[in-house]
């Protein structure tokens, strides 16, 4: 089945404008995703996530497999219904919270031995479990089971994992039995070669869209951009990308760079709840003094609901006040920046001036 | 200036339905106002609280003097502007935050000296500081700077105590010069006549609107209800009559059988925060195991957004999971329960049924 067109390739850069087809619908890549960890965008009704633009949004595969478990999400007819998200849902596969999250873990070529961080009971996560537990989810599209090592890890060490998550990506998908579109992870750490041979193997198998997994994971920028590169260069052109947990607006403008389609974050909604607020001069502060009698929205050109009806005084308020209002403005208005800027980021590679854009936003971001 | 008129008055008992004027509109009484102590229903956007049915909403003139101060209140716009409410708000005294936050405290006929329950320093409210105070935040409605006692008091601490209130109800009406209505507040404790003596001395005064203070401050509920009827029962009849600090469901119920026309509390959304419901069959805790697989709304019949969308097994997900939704998505529904509830009452009053509804309420409610 083919879900995923690319519309416009920028003349200049690896960049494309794509639609992906989804949950019986089309929506636009590049796409930034919000992350509702626990079946909940932090802070946000559905109704708010979708006003701010939002197409797919995740679900993690860990955290509602330890809460509530995947029956109850089942018995409540699903991830869309239980939490009242009309729109299309990935879930991860709980790889990379196993990875980060638990410890100790136990690597077999059978599955990880972990403990649970809640209540530190043994646990097992397999491929075959991760995929049992996202079709009871119910989420559009799901994700191979992968491990995620952190940066750096050995050649040998990453060979090894390579070899093995590619083992896991087979037998996830030869137990995957739903008609969710379940993403092979390309893995491989900073080695060009394993990057290039995770995404070879994996194209075999024919996954209908392709993840990047482990980046962030402590690497400099410059080698997350090369792990980037090093491993769209070996994907379909004619499938969708997407690059794990990366939020921050110059890596989605670098990723889009490099052939990227989709991305995912926390950081809007953490960064809010923390009192920060993205914008084009670069994040601010708003528990900060200087903001005590600043009646100017966040950012006077901003569409969102926040910008709209409240005042940085207001948020700062709130925030004084630990009001849980001031999370929730803050989430909606970062949320919407980074949806904002890929619907810019798409409106630039249809005029093949992405580089420009890029130069311009960075420019004005870091000042 | 009349803004209010009684509409329909039970004939069995001394309810009444009404219509206050007030923020350019009409509204109908017996009606009940949710709080938002510090500018914002805790963790429900403006929206959201009108969604509910909401028409005048409270804020504390205590809690925005203390942070983030009138002035930036007043230089945001006033309230409505800085919060984002378009609607009618009242803003109480201070009165009762003084004397049940802050600790120790001097009242003296000039007014009280007190610390900051926030940082310890040195803070003094007086019946004209708090109509400045008052006048500077911007509500529709203002209110009386008075000693609230707590129960019991000696019936010489309680006389000279209205005595004084009664003395700062004048001087607060002398430098009051707004058209903002200040409402006149009956204290007097549990004794008859000092309450009566308390409303008739306030009525000289002439104030546009009443209020009942001094209850729910320790006293036994038959205690209470009486402080309400011998307080109502010396109030004009056309003037609308407020039961400052009360929403228990009964208590509502009760207070309007003994003619009060407005309430206020913060109960609905802190209790929410604690995972309670209100529901026709008593208050539910969501936390509680038996919610687990419970995929029934908070209550089938409700039309709030959260018995619209959301399973008591959702609920009981996110609260288990310290997720904010919780909180929000049951303040939604305790806030409409209660305006569903005045709604409710109206329609008794109108059909001269509201003892038979009280019966059939508390019968359930108490099960």
């Amino acid at each position: 089945m083919k879900i995923f067109e690319v519309t416009k390739k920028d003349e200049k850069t690896d960049a494309r404008c794509g639609i992906i087809k989804v949950y019986g619908k089309e929506y636009k890549t590049p796409m930034f995703m919000p992350v509702g960890t626990q079946a909940t965008v932090k802070g946000m009704t559905p109704e708010m996530v979708k006003e701010c633009g939002s197409a797919i949004i995740l679900a993690n595969t860990y955290h509602l497999w330890e809460r509530p478990g995947e029956d109850i999400v089942y018995n409540a007819g699903g991830l869309h219904k239980f939490m009242n998200y009309d729109g299309p849902i990935l879930t991860d596969s709980g790889g990379f919270q196993v990875f980060s999250l638990a410890k100790p873990k136990d690597i077999k070529e059978e599955g990880v031995y972990f403990k649970s961080t809640i209540d530190g009971k043994k646990l097992f996560l397999s491929p075959e479990k991760s995929i049992e537990i996202q079709e009871k989810l119910g989420a559009d599209i799901i994700i191979s089971f992968d491990e995620c090592p952190y940066y750096p890890a050995t050649y040998e060490y990453m060979k090894n994992s390579v070899e093995r998550t590619l083992r896991w990506a087979k037998r996830g998908k030869d137990v995957h039995k739903t008609d969710q579109l379940l993403f092979g992870v390309v893995q491989g750490g900073e080695y060009e070669d394993l990057r290039e041979y995770s995404a070879k193997e994996l194209i075999k198998l024919d996954f209908p869209g392709y993840t990047i997994g482990g980046t962030s994971v402590g690497e400099p920028k410059d080698v997350m951009y090369k792990m980037i590169s090093d491993s769209t260069k070996h994907l379909p052109y004619d499938k969708p990308r997407y690059l794990m947990g990366v939020g921050d607006p110059i890596d989605i403008i670098e990723g889009v760079i490099r052939g990227i389609d989709m991305f995912d974050c926390v950081l809007p909604t953490r960064i809010a709840r923390h009192g920060n607020a993205f914008t084009r001069y670069g994040k601010i502060n708003l528990k900060n003094a200087k903001f005590k009698e600043d009646y100017t929205h966040l950012e006077e050109d901003c569409d969102c609901y926040t910008c709209k009806h409240y005042s940085k005084a207001y948020i700062r308020h709130l925030l004084m006040c630990n009001e849980m209002l001031a999370g929730t403005l803050l989430s909606i208005h970062n949320i919407r920046f980074l949806i904002k800027l890929t619907e810019e980021i798409r409106s630039h590679i249809e005029n093949n001036t992405l580089l420009e854009y890029k130069e311009d936003f960075i420019s004005k971001y870091r000042k």
